[in-house]
């Protein structure tokens, strides 16, 4: 039997009385240019989203990492109720390229509805969505229905090197229920969207090299060998016929979808030749006789990104190209282990192609996996659901990748993506955006959130 | 039995006494910037070329082709004597990049023994010397022993467009007992070479589309299909374990060394751990068990010139490209055709890979063959042998390509190369050159190639 959520009325009117703050203090934030590739006015930001935490009766503090400093939040709800951490991040992407901004990204502007500017909605105005929940039970004086944590990072952008440090040394500090993340857009077709998990990312280099400068390739061919086809021919290899990856072991961690994972899978609105005329294709990608959304978020992927090796000028230049490169990333489905695929492909590399060197760039990210049939989960989509007041869009998994393994495997919480943003908001590009509507509705919601894990039974999430 | 080859005296006296008059000529040729691939003063080299002939008593006239026009002469020897078609070229490569040139390229300077010039040994100072051998007996009163033709085309650095129609149009004209070609350098080592063969050049290029535009890796990974891939399957599927080419009916043609072939070539001086150290490679590319000089003469190639796709610069870039091209050279053995090989390549790419594009770059280039067991082949290895005092290096075929079965396949002649130039003359390079002791050698030595014609019995080229 599903409980009404009901959020204080008292809370919901201070929101209504409140909209023109809520605005006037993002547009405050989005005014700091907090770009973390540049380092800049990162600190700057920190102090200024610690400060509207404080003004708003929540304890705040800045926390050092080895780089940029996390804000951390907190505000006690009622003794034995569950606790909540929300995680965001208040750096941005560069604003680049800057002439196709119609307003400039840090003077933010609101035009037909929407909020212009760097970080409107990747994850400003995200974030602070959350905030202001929490603050108008505090404001109205209504007692909050959960323990409320804050996690605000200012790396993100830049791919989070400090957060699983950081987030192993304060497991105390950050224990929880549950971890929600409200960052990215809804679905394309508008409808809110939860999603229970993330691929993981493995990303290699590989470089053949051939004699040592580019050859005539009548003087020296048959003599010297080509480098490019020593990668052509490891590349087939990584592949079966089927399209699956035929690197030993790959997939003995891959987990199949639960019964209610297809189901909720079936579910998702998915058009396939919407996609494939979108994206220009006579047809997906075939691998094995897998659906296109099982692909996207049950498989792991290996996908050559990049591969570069001679001539690529108009023409024809006769030559044996010295050297090859090709750049690989692998999106890891749960539970595959970065460091146990990156040994398998040491392993398959070293054995099918010896003279091709190998080189792992970066550390790569975990996957990450909650389970849609927990009782926490459950109680989200059902705060989704009451929120919007229509049916939410529940993705058991995104094709993407992001650090959230931190949460499910370092602090070993259930966590779960509730995007606000609008589908067209334009994160990472020019003209950045999120509707108002998004932007108040996102609050509302956050209040659902709230009451709705205050209505789990204790124990169950 | 051997026949001695005694120039007679009067000529070689000739020829030593005209050594500055030949040496300034040659920096005349030299003067006119004749180069085809800009075009201007192409034509104004065969005109003073053309009076260089004439004013030796050469009979001698400018015909046009499409383009740039050649320069015929023809000299009358005896009564049913052979006939000689030396073959040449006036134009040269362009001479960038100027700033590494140490005398002006156009404004030829000897120093050191040498003929500094673009255009000194490729192909100006080469051709000349047949023109002298020839001029030195008519200037001496000493009958030639053999009928004399001189072709010398304006466009073989820009791939001899128009030889083979003005060849096929002018068959009576042409029509001789064998084509001599003095162009490119001597052995390494030095010694005098004779080469009786090209391999021949089919040129193609490859193209995979995917989606219209670059995708997210993770957002697509597993709906959008991989063009690199793509074309790393069908690379792989070009060649098996054994690095032959795997295309069916590739090697159809392919005529293996007769017994004299490889007796030939196992006499070229060939330091496989040299050329190894010098490519820097810890082992040279394996064909079967083929040798290496074997790869290089007799077997084709299947060359990956060029691999373009994607992301290509420093770290990461998460990405499924649009678009993946590669270009790939065949070097043909003889008797392999540049037509037939297209289809079968077209067949195999159309059953492998049937949504990528391929596209034939150019007409290419026939495999051209003469057998060095031919007396006439005889009688020029006696000629070089006797020139040098020396033991020639005799090549069965060279791995590189140039447009030779013009005239072995449509003038149906033997064709052999017989290159006077210093190995390290750098054609197509700055400071090109040529040696002035190889220059006066050469000469000689078309004097004891007429003869060498000359001293054949009646019928037996």
């Amino acid at each position: 039997m599903t409980t009404r959520l009901n959020p204080p009325p008292e809370v919901l009117g201070h929101l209504e009385a409140n909209r023109s703050r809520h605005l006037d203090d993002l547009l405050a934030l989005i005014r700091v240019p907090s770009i973390s590739a540049h380092g800049a006015a990162v600190r700057e930001c920190a102090a200024l989203l610690q400060r509207m935490l404080q003004e708003r009766g929540i304890s705040a503090r800045i926390m050092e990492t080895n780089n940029q400093p996390v804000v951390y939040g907190e505000v006690a709800g009622p003794p034995g109720a569950p606790t909540v951490l929300f995680y965001g991040h208040y750096d941005v992407q560069p604003p680049d390229p800057l002439d196709e901004w119609i307003s400039p990204p840090f003077e933010p502007e609101v035009r037909d509805g929407r909020i212009y500017g760097r970080g409107a909605g990747d994850n400003k105005g995200q974030l602070l969505a959350h905030v202001y929940a929490v603050a108008a039970y505090l404001a109205a004086g209504v007692p909050l229905p959960v323990n409320v944590k804050f996690l605000f990072e200012g790396e993100e952008e830049i791919g989070s090197p400090h957060l699983e440090p950081f987030v192993a040394e304060h497991l105390d500090l950050l224990a929880a229920d549950v971890v929600i993340t409200s960052d990215g857009p809804k679905h394309d077709t508008g409808k809110p969207v939860l999603f229970f998990g993330l691929r993981g990312l493995l990303y290699i280099e590989l470089e053949a090299q051939g004699a040592n400068r580019d050859l005539h390739s009548g003087n020296k061919g048959g003599l010297s060998p080509n480098p490019a086809m020593a990668l052509c021919r490891l590349a087939a290899s990584f592949k079966t016929e089927d399209n699956r990856v035929a690197v030993e072991g790959f997939y003995d961690d891959v987990v199949a979808p639960t019964d209610y994972e297809r189901e909720l899978m079936a579910r998702i609105p998915f058009d396939e030749d919407l996609v494939r005329r979108d994206l220009g294709l006579c047809e997906l990608d075939r691998v094995g006789d897998l659906s296109p959304l099982e692909r996207l978020m049950f498989e792991p992927t290996l996908n050559i990104c990049g591969f570069h090796s001679g001539y690529g000028g108009p023409g024809s230049k006769t030559v044996i190209p010295s050297r090859a490169m090709m750049k690989i990333d692998m999106r890891l489905a749960a539970n595959q282990d970065p460091d146990d695929i990156w040994r398998k492909m040491e392993r398959h590399v070293h054995k099918h192609a010896p003279g091709v060197k190998i080189t792992r760039l970066g550390p790569g990210t975990a996957p990450s996996k909650t389970r849609p049939d927990l009782p926490v989960s459950q109680a989200m989509i059902e705060a989704v659901r009451q929120a919007a007041g229509t049916e939410p869009v529940v993705l058991p998994m995104l094709g993407a990748s992001m650090p959230d393994y931190i949460f499910t495997r370092v602090l070993g919480l259930p966590s779960i993506g509730i995007p606000y943003a609008n589908p067209d908001e334009n994160n990472h590009s020019p003209n950045e955006n999120l509707g108002l509507e998004e932007f108040y509705a996102g609050i509302v919601t956050s209040t659902y959130i709230l009451e709705g894990l205050g209505a789990m039974p204790s124990g169950t999430s």
